[in-house]
């Protein structure tokens, strides 16, 4: 397996655009992104579990009945969602690709992200699309961009691996940001790959993926209502057809979640106001459903994160967390270390503190990637999850987002 | 029913006294309080549903096994927990109190609040009982004063009200600030009255109201590891004692009600780095359990609270909250309006936006206490939870608490 450059436009076939249409007052931030496929793809997607759906999730889904796609269009700066017209406006979005690239409008996936409850104007974008169309190359850069919101850098990654034989490449951008939360598919991810692979088992893939990557990523605890995280297969890589469970699927899961993994670092560790990235490793744990429910719940601690923005080695409060986790703990077993690039440090043993150095701890969590690492010491089921500090810039950002 | 000075003291046969023991390097604070009856009383405490228990609350419980106690004694600056001597610590703290004041050591309630696994030392505490006890006097807020942690201002309230004829008093102190969430018995919270009523009523009294007062605060999300609310009622006021459910019940618990939810309002408002409290209002659901999960959902929402301290008008946050909360909702059928002191406006009818003044909202949402009003308009069930914004002080307060 490799990494390479590329992004969602690396995987043979596939095209990408970005461009500021006008959704955003703010010129020289792009706001529109469309990723096209040359032929037809398997394609699946999982969606945000919030009640509240943003429209574009509901012609997606009805979109992806058949299992295939062969375009994405997602604008930033405007959620469409809790708005009387939302369906209408998705839905013309998906007939504005349909038009301009001659393909089915049952074949586009649509996305949206931004604010919530603010009418989307479908005249930027349609005025936009001859130029979103005409930027179509090897641009996932531009798309990556186009999907940002208050995201601080572009998430993108792509990477070959090998299939029966054939070479097949995947790739893939984010955004993330605010309003992320585990349970459900996060934020809005979208992936492209060469592999060919029926949409069932892609379908599975996605699926069985999510669980363990981007539903263990937490920034603040918010389920946003617009998350979706989509894949497109186009087989274009010529390997024989995946149709079902076997070492051709192993090596695809792998692949995939090589990429989704990467992408949930960077979620979290660009996560809103973020200045470090954490990652709980709960190890030892009776079960996978113990060792999750432990490792969400200190990453999406307050206390904890805060301790993390003061590189403050506060173990009690991650005890605290695991102790209000709701998961069945004995918490005189448990053992806790903070790690780094520059060392480890043990700070809790059978529940209680032991004698550290403060200036070690200290060190060791003054860097950018912190692992906070909890050992339950009850049996062989381990999970991790990432999330980031809590910042005064967090507070700034969401303090007055809309204006 | 009538509000009067005093807190603690205000019940005949309650005194009360605070002091700087030494446990808190500045010497400006206090750290060390102590409530104490003349005759022994009917007692009740609820606890921190956190798996990891303060050693406070492990020797509490069992000396309040006979509903019976006499006084309170309770040290900030140090939680007591996740010590290896914890139990050892909390037992010689009711011995002191035992010692001095000729009680026994199973009528003492032992409270400790402060930062998680550092060892309490003792001598500070016992070095400073001469000076505890011969403190005792009018002093609820010198009291309130000693358990008070990162609080801003000293919480106590006490009311008089009236019981088949004879005048009653009940009066609390409370402190709250951080690591403040619903689903256990809140933060750390001592009532005292001289109304006559046997343990068990007391006890179902507490436990009763706290389902809708302290469980529905929300600071931070973080469920403490030492909250306690504790009461202690000596029957000094000389009514019949209450021993069933009737009307000097329903008088008893409707005086219990307008302090414990007085002191909600000042923990939420009070909260780490609040600057508004937020009382947020649902009604119109279907069930009480559907109102309750949907007012802590919102009161829990780090973006609706970061919004509220930017005074954004940012509904579709609140939306949101809504959706995730868990609670089966039809969102299609949802109201929200923002209310305070300067009136009120309808922000969201069936779970879409109405054209609102931008200028009129942030009119309203600048004022101290924020009224968020939800309507399900799906039943009659109703419930109320209280919280606060998110600011830079909170981030700041938490980035290095320990030093």
């Amino acid at each position: 397996m490799k990494t390479i450059g590329g992004g969602v436009c690396a995987a043979k076939g596939f095209t990408a655009s970005g461009i500021h249409c006008g959704i955003r007052k703010n010129k020289t931030k792009k706001d529109l992104a469309l990723i096209y496929s040359e032929v037809q793809a398997s394609a699946a997607a999982v969606y945000t579990q919030n009640l509240v759906k943003g429209a574009p999730l509901t012609v997606t889904k009805k979109h992806l009945t058949n299992g295939k796609a062969q375009a994405v269009i997602c604008n930033s700066g405007n959620a469409n969602t809790c708005n009387a017209n939302g369906i209408e406006i998705a839905e013309k979005m998906s007939a504005l690709v349909s038009e301009k690239m001659g393909i089915p409008a049952e074949d586009v996936i649509v996305a949206s992200t931004g604010v919530i409850g603010q009418p989307l104007d479908i005249t930027p974008i349609a005025d936009g699309m001859d130029a979103l169309v005409a930027g179509l190359g090897d641009h996932s850069d531009d798309a990556a961009e186009g999907i940002m919101t208050t995201d601080t850098v572009k998430k993108e990654i792509a990477i070959t691996f090998e299939i029966g034989g054939k070479t097949c490449t995947l790739g893939g951008i984010a955004k993330g940001s605010g309003m992320i939360h585990p349970n459900m598919a996060t934020m809005l991810v979208f992936l492209t790959t060469d592999a060919n692979i029926s949409p069932e088992m892609l379908a599975k893939a996605l699926s069985s993926d999510i669980k363990n990557t981007f539903n263990m990523v937490s920034v603040d605890g918010d389920t946003s209502t617009n998350d979706m995280v989509a894949i497109m297969a186009n087989g274009m890589a010529g390997n024989a057809e995946i149709t079902c469970e076997g070492a051709d699927f192993d090596a695809f899961m792998t692949a995939l979640n090589t990429v989704t993994v990467y992408l949930c670092r960077m979620i979290a560790g660009d996560g809103e106001g973020a200045t470090k990235l954490l990652e709980c490793t709960v190890s030892g744990a009776c079960s996978e459903a113990v060792a999750k429910t432990v490792a969400k719940s200190v990453i999406c601690s307050s206390l904890v994160k805060a301790a993390m923005f003061g590189s403050d080695a506060n173990w009690g409060r991650v005890l605290c967390a695991i102790g209000y986790s709701g998961a069945d703990v004995d918490v005189n077993k448990v053992d806790v270390s903070f790690v780094s690039a520059v060392g480890e440090i043990l700070v809790c043993k059978d529940g209680t503190g032991v004698e550290f150095s403060e200036e070690i701890a200290k060190q060791i969590l003054l860097e950018k990637e912190i692992g906070i690492d909890i050992r339950l010491n009850s049996g062989d089921a381990k999970a991790v999850a990432w999330g980031c500090d809590l910042t005064y810039d967090y507070v700034k950002i969401n303090g007055d987002y809309r204006t």
